[in-house]
């Protein structure tokens, strides 16, 4: 179902380059193109067909309909002012961003047409070559309109991500860096610091339960230090909650509090068995 | 390969379970019988052709040539010390506990052919439904040998493991108890206290991140309770180190410090990219 003539993918990464597979596959625009930095990212995602024309040149997005900001968190804001003065007036723009409020806030200012996304289809893995057309089939998108949003663009914003497979939902920007400092930010910082914890003499000895719990921890450094950055107030916040929980199990072992434990465990295991996962 | 005559297995979960599965599947023994406090538990392992025979009774061991402890931790111990009047003096025991040093060191007193083991092939599942005959292939069992176990015993319990599957690795009791307290006791108790801090009106938006650094907080509280009481001491150190990492990334977070972090990040991952799985 074609919704736009050109769509242009900024940063053609793992969620860059899913995207551009997933609108080539069900032709949601007639022409993709996309921009990095590198060149080799470029060649790799036209030989993936995840694009049809590449440049590391931002000048190149000039007649784009929908405008996808799909590079690491930090850049984003730099991104979007700096193609401010590109863009067509009647241009959508979007970003794929893991924290929305400061981003939102500032791009809201230079692009009269931008609503935030953040499709929840990441994973530890990354780049061109690890992307996939049906990444977003079935997972969940979170767009962050404001006061500020259109309604038409927000409409072709939600249906553009429905086309690509997504689920799409509504949260503020601020409730979005709440809700998702608790289950993918606070699990990540968590993941990070386990793995650094565990001495190296004992890892011959790492079955299901060290790599399950750690596997977040492979994700990128350059991705998640933005993050950890952007939204550093809510993941303080969830630190607390999370050391609060520690110390209640900490506890419990320490006073040798056998029922105790056991009820922590209980309500920690029925909680777990809840996400079905 | 026929390695005894009769096997006695005292717990028919998913380790025991499996055990019986094997066993009888490689033809490691003549026959297999299960004891379990549950008859409805035994009915189950006989009708999966985990054992031969069943019994709420313990005092059905008494023919037996091996017998496997396979009950939660916290029971190991006085199930040990209830069979030592019961079994032949040839036999030998073993069991299959989470932690070591505790259970070693009584039931060595009370039982001549004891030979500690951990196959490190549990999963976050219980019970004999979820037990498989291939549950040890390509699996690590550590055996904890002490100045009393005798050679014989040890090789023929090193060979049966070995015939389910298992590579065989030596440590004593309190190095098995240090080492595995860093990869999967810590891993459980981050991992009880993460799902337990995570705000249930955010838990819509949880996707692999957190389910996956979760999923071994869904494992039986009777099982890990008891574990974590029996290894307190290095559990303990273990969350000190762990929240000493915390600690640095939480304040490289606010002090809004990107290098740090970036180094840390990087060095995380790094250590968990040479785990390989």
């Amino acid at each position: 179902m074609r919704l736009f003539n050109q769509v242009a993918i900024i940063g053609v990464g793992l969620i860059g380059g899913s995207i551009g597979l997933a609108i080539k596959k069900r032709r949601i625009a007639k022409r993709v193109i996309g921009i990095s930095r590198r060149k080799k990212t470029i060649n790799n995602a036209i030989s993936r067909r995840a694009i049809d024309y590449g440049s590391q040149d931002l000048s190149v997005v000039r007649d784009s309909d929908l405008i996808i900001l799909a590079s690491p968190v930090g850049s984003i804001i730099q991104i979007g002012i700096r193609i401010s003065s590109l863009v067509k007036p009647e241009a959508i723009i979007t970003d794929t961003g893991s924290t929305k409020k400061i981003i939102v806030k500032e791009l809201e200012n230079v692009l009269p047409n931008f609503v935030g996304s953040h499709p929840l289809a990441g994973s530890e893995k990354q780049g061109i070559d690890n992307a996939r057309g049906d990444l977003f089939c079935g997972s969940l998108c979170v767009l962050t309109p404001t006061v500020n949003t259109k309604k038409p663009v927000l409409n072709k914003i939600k249906r553009f991500w429905t086309a690509l497979g997504a689920r799409v939902t509504y949260l503020s920007p601020q409730r979005h860096d709440e809700f998702i400092s608790c289950v993918s930010h606070l699990p990540h910082a968590i993941a990070f610091s386990l793995i650094l914890s565990v001495p190296r003499s004992s890892l011959f000895l790492a079955s299901t339960g060290l790599s399950d719990t750690t596997r977040i921890a492979s994700s990128p450094e350059e991705v998640w230090k933005d993050i950890f950055l952007t939204n550093s107030k809510n993941i303080l916040k969830a630190l607390e909650r999370f050391t609060g929980s520690l110390s209640c199990i900490k506890s419990a072992i320490m006073r040798k509090d056998t029922r105790s434990l056991e009820i922590l465990l209980r309500r920690a295991r029925a909680k777990r068995l809840s996400l079905k996962r």
